[in-house]
């Protein structure tokens, strides 16, 4: 297959190079040899690739800039990340050609980053960050997570690898998506449907959903209302789900207990938003899912498992519905 | 049995109740029953309680304010805190009377704060926090805590459930303990003999040990530089086992990319102090092994076990080594 890698520029951390490549390739018995591979950065580069390449993997900033672009033999578009939101709507694909992104890659990173979130606002970190940042030692307890309730919105890689490792630490999992089949790490599914009868008995609201029409401003100040004094939340899918000012009006009453926040509307956060200093509310600048020392190896293995589906005859684990949006 | 138990002033959260005494006894069958309570907080029920006691039930504050002092009849003196390094030399202690300590209660939520605080360092966030704190967006990119090498100061409860929860995650766990005998949930455990070894090879330290003679000012200055550029340091032990100047100047230069700390010397920390400002410090208020739901019900099911093992003539488990300090 002819394969054109286009890596994005000032991003030194998530470049792929073909030593990469080829350690990929060689863990791919049956689809990993016999492959025309080229890589690529500059424009040049681009236009290039594309007039001969089957299959193109590259990150969502490059396709946001290069297409509509003239693809004539494009079969695959592997995108190197998961939530493509911002690609919507997908008009600009090129007929015949199927749109893969990388969902499950995330999956370990964003389960670590939501349990550390949780037992953070278990731990009341984002209040002692509060405290401090006004030379304030002031005593505040916090419990552990056993028997705890945690909402998580959103079973996909991220939310699911969320509730797996909160019920690793004994917590009572909800876990809220679009049809209400059981989840193995939750001990109940409901969909939007419920979710107003699972706020209130809320203790820490985990989102993890992609953003869609149907999530956008879901979480709105009405159902931030509906959590218990003293809740917290955690936001790993993207900022639009959440009526962001509601959010820090209620931490700034002291409804909210504390947030971990690592996605925004916008981003970046421009100087001098209220969300810089708003208090008990942590910016991560929406690295929560993603490991550069596994990112790229682990992106390519998928690659692989999605081109031997494909060749096989199977559905391809990772096609992107563009008419759903993930 | 006669038993006094004296409650602090002004810490409301961690009072003894006659319901709470009640309700320990009755989990604890053959020794719960047939003893005389008296539960106070004054001077005066302090000295009428002592007057008669052969058990004492009280925290460290309370210890070092009222001892030494008449106690005729004290068999057991039962402090409801671990670390009782503030409480030496223990020549105040009443002839003829056993010294017992909590340790153990505080397993499961300092074993929390502990991950908690090394996935913090895993995800950079004390450095997130500075970047708010700067109103400055910049990607920070963490990584995962499989395969990465901790290394535990410490194998008592503390340490041995942050041990616990790092080899959860994957990590390879070395703890360093008086005795290099074999735990169940370290690769390896060392003595300090072998600390200037594992310390070039540790990206994460955690210091859980109890404050002696032995452990006074051990990760020094030198020590700390012996870790690897970018690693990062937690204590959930004692303020005084480390550096703290050192500690600071070696974040201040980025030789260190983070610490997440929950004791200091002095506590609590005084205005103006350069760990209220260092960069990637967080400061936790000595409230990491607490857990204010649960504590006081802990502590007294310890009580009771310690009781069983005196009137059958076992050993008591939590009798508290005056000489070792721990």
């Amino acid at each position: 297959m002819r394969i054109h890698i286009q890596n994005p520029v000032n991003d030194p951390l998530f470049l792929f190079s073909r030593a990469m490549w080829d350690a990929a390739a060689s863990r791919a018995p049956g689809v990993g040899a016999r492959h025309e591979v080229t890589i690529g950065d500059s424009d040049a580069d681009f236009a290039a690739g594309m007039a001969e390449a089957e299959a193109l993997i590259t990150e969502i900033g490059v396709v946001a800039a290069k297409f509509p672009c003239r693809a004539p033999h494009l079969k695959m578009l592997f995108i190197t990340n998961a939530g493509l939101d911002r690609l919507a709507p997908f008009d600009w694909l090129p007929p015949g050609a199927a749109l893969l992104n990388n969902a499950g890659v995330h999956a370990t990173k964003a389960g670590e980053f939501a349990i550390m979130s949780v037992l953070m606002l278990a731990n009341r970190v984002p209040e002692m960050v509060t405290h401090q940042r006004a030379g304030r030692w002031q005593k505040l307890w916090g419990a552990v997570l056993d028997g705890r309730r945690v909402t998580v919105v959103g079973l996909g890689s991220l939310g699911g690898a969320a509730a797996t490792q909160a019920e690793r630490f004994g917590m009572h999992v909800t876990g809220m998506r679009a049809t209400a089949a059981p989840h193995p790490h939750c001990a109940e599914v409901i969909t939007v449907a419920d979710l107003d009868h699972v706020l209130p008995r809320t203790e820490f609201l985990v989102l993890a959903c992609p953003l869609t029409d149907a999530t956008r401003g879901m979480i709105d100040r009405r159902r931030l209302r509906l959590l218990p004094r003293g809740a917290g939340v955690v936001n790993i899918g993207r900022g639009a789900l959440i009526d962001q000012d509601a959010l820090c009006d209620l931490l700034d009453d002291g409804h909210l207990s504390g947030a971990v926040l690592d996605v925004f509307t916008p981003e970046p956060i421009p100087a001098g938003h209220r969300l810089w200093t708003t208090r008990n509310l942590i910016v991560s600048p929406h690295t929560a899912a993603d490991d550069p020392n596994t990112y790229n190896a682990r992106s390519l293995d998928m690659f692989f498992d999605n081109l031997r589906a494909w060749r096989e005859g199977r559905a391809m684990p990772n096609l992107f519905d563009t008419a759903r949006g993930y």
